[in-house]
């Protein structure tokens, strides 16, 4: 039997106890042991729960168990998660977690504690929701030198653009609608402004090339900006708009940037709707792959944290062998990388030939019922020089990447 | 260093060795080792070639090397395979392997062996050849109880199923084109008939049930017989006709067919197109979840297949937990399998009313330019109550199984 201590009853941490008692023939038969949750931290009491006996306000009592094998942190947040989290690996348990924030900033150094320690830190649920991701870049794709990860990692802002999209509702109306959905926030700003799939793309860039990227070093634009207009022009060219969270390697460098892109129907990703997470990795052997699932969600992520837990409970002295050093890993500037670009002009067509002195040869877009603006795509250049060559133009009123 | 040997050096092996080549030093950065090709067995000589030396032909030279750590078996076919495998295990060495046809028939008492010795016996590329899934199920989906899984499992048939939809070619031309390309054999009848998928599904079976399911106890059905009036009908119902194998818990029961079915939009295997492959899987947890890639192919195949070797050289002496008994597992027949059914009939409309009696309420479906039939589609019954109804009507000439 492995006793586990779960830190959090919220969402996560209930959906852990719920997947634990749901499965549990099914779990104690594929591990060929069961898990007992022995300790559940929270700041609540839980009167009349069956879980009341189990909560505890202290975390001391946690770590100075040595009964406890493996500690569950999904309270979310850096501190006191993280820690919480060095303690629990300095006292020889393993840990898995769901907590992106804290995995994208001390994942490197948490790792290198449970490598020290010959213990497992396991972090599946943090990228992805109950899509298995980490796991497969770490043993699956191990053969492959990965050369690209873009991913749509946040279901709230899919869930919007979705609706958008098919429903021609507003962003103001979708957004509302969202909350009410219960997929958004009431301060809705880490999910539209990109911060979530930001510290998700910071992960995955962290685990491609073995180095640290710090998520504040990732360019991330939000989708607060997209109108019903872009909409209307992304269905004239048989497009979506998706806020797609990117990595690309670029000979040693590495490029990194959140942002909503125009998609065109034959990528993987353009039929991820509604709160759906989708992953798409390009191996230098494997070729193109895609991961698609629920990206968020209580169940779906408690799945993956106690597909952790049942890995640390096969495997308590073992160390995954992750390369993710502390070493900084400096981003490709954005500048520097190369896309087509949308863009949205005030005025006639007559504009056209002055703007393909700047831009290459371009065609005009304009959708029906759209009047006094048209928009066109650019040729493949770099961004500082599309940015600068946009300089001249006031006429330019919006711009979106477009990914091939 | 880990000294490995390959047994067979066609498609998949020479894509093996090409991979390690490849990727050397990302290889030996990821597990701190390096991977040693001592040994290639073939019955050809490959005077000229680079390998030229690591050619022998004899499997005793390999199984009686010590220093081989680990068979990778890619000749494919039941033997000499299972031989080699067996013996290479009972000799203490680890085996990777990409042959469905030995892991569908051997693959319980394969693991068996090797969880006795305390090797690995790992076979990703078994099952949708470089997409991550065996691993998966053991592992990142470990949690969850795996109700369904569903695939486009044969990228020959996907190709030629998607030009037949796309390009209104027929089942001959876009044979001979599938030939020409190479992605189909001179004898195609182990794509085309659906043997294959077969027996990939029959694998994935096996896992979630943790016992042996018989490929020849699955239902298999090919495309032989799709036809471009077919598309038609499927076009207009806005579907998409797809070579899918099934495996579905029903309580207790599982049953399993192989068959070509029609396929709604919102599903996402709708959008795999060509050669590609593609995996549906729904876990009581995890909800729906879908992964997407490369299902054949030289270096994609051969990227799982050193994946594989990756594993078996970081834990040469520990067994990776296979819940796969060789107790034979009864699947569902059939008749019980409850689904919709598309059905052509011949002659008009008038037959609507006799038909409904039999089939419930159903809706006339008639493709521009279809004279003298039509189709519909029942409402959810039992497959046997569906045969036993239509044995009633010599009209009807066709049914597809549709999936929701």
């Amino acid at each position: 039997m492995t006793k586990i201590a779960v830190l959090g009853y919220g969402t996560v941490g209930s959906g852990v106890v719920e997947v634990i008692q749901t499965n549990r023939d099914l779990i104690n038969q594929k591990t060929g042991d069961s898990l007992e949750i022995k300790y559940i931290l929270d700041l609540k009491e839980f009167p009349g729960s069956p879980i009341e006996k189990l909560i505890v306000h202290d975390f001391e009592e946690i770590v100075n168990d040595e009964e406890i094998k493996v500690v569950v942190e999904v309270m979310g947040g850096v501190e006191p998660a993280y820690t919480f989290v060095k303690r629990s690996l300095l006292a020889g348990k393993n840990v898995a977690t769901s907590n992106k924030a804290l995995v994208a900033k001390h994942g490197a150094e948490l790792l290198a504690i449970a490598k020290e320690k010959n213990l497992n830190f396991l972090f599946e649920a943090s990228v992805g929701g109950g899509i298995p991701i980490i796991r497969p870049l770490n043993t699956s794709l191990s053969a492959d030198d990965i050369e690209e990860i873009t991913g749509i990692l946040n279901g709230t802002t899919n869930y919007m653009l979705s609706k958008m999209y098919h429903e021609d509702a507003d962003y103001d109306a979708v957004l509302k609608e969202a909350q009410m959905m219960g997929y958004a926030e009431r301060d809705p700003s880490a999910d539209v402004d990109g911060h979530d799939a930001c510290r998700k793309i910071a992960i995955l860039s962290s685990l491609i090339c073995g180095k640290q990227v710090e998520f504040e070093d990732i360019y991330a634009e939000g989708i607060t900006d997209i109108t019903l207009q872009d909409m209307q022009y992304a269905k004239a060219m048989g497009m979506k708009i998706k806020l797609l969270a990117t990595c690309r390697k670029n000979g040693e460098r590495l490029g990194a940037v959140v942002a909503p892109c125009l998609l065109g129907k034959k990528h993987p990703l353009y039929n991820v709707e509604d709160v759906f997470n989708a992953i798409f990795i390009k191996g230098n052997m494997l070729g193109d792959a895609m991961f698609y699932g629920s990206g968020a969600g209580k169940l779906p992520t408690a799945s993956a944290v106690v597909a952790d837990v049942i890995e640390a409970a096969k495997y308590p002295r073992q160390s995954m062998m992750t390369v993710w050093s502390e070493e900084k890993m400096v981003l490709e500037d954005k500048s520097e990388r190369e896309n087509r670009f949308f863009v949205r002009v005030k005025g006639t067509e007559a504009l056209k030939e002055e703007l393909e002195q700047t831009f290459g040869e371009i065609t005009v877009i304009k959708p029906e019922g759209v009047e006094g603006e048209f928009g066109f795509v650019t040729s493949v250049m770099k961004e500082g020089d599309f940015e600068r060559g946009a300089e001249k133009y006031p006429q330019i009123q919006k711009m979106l990447r477009v990914k091939e």
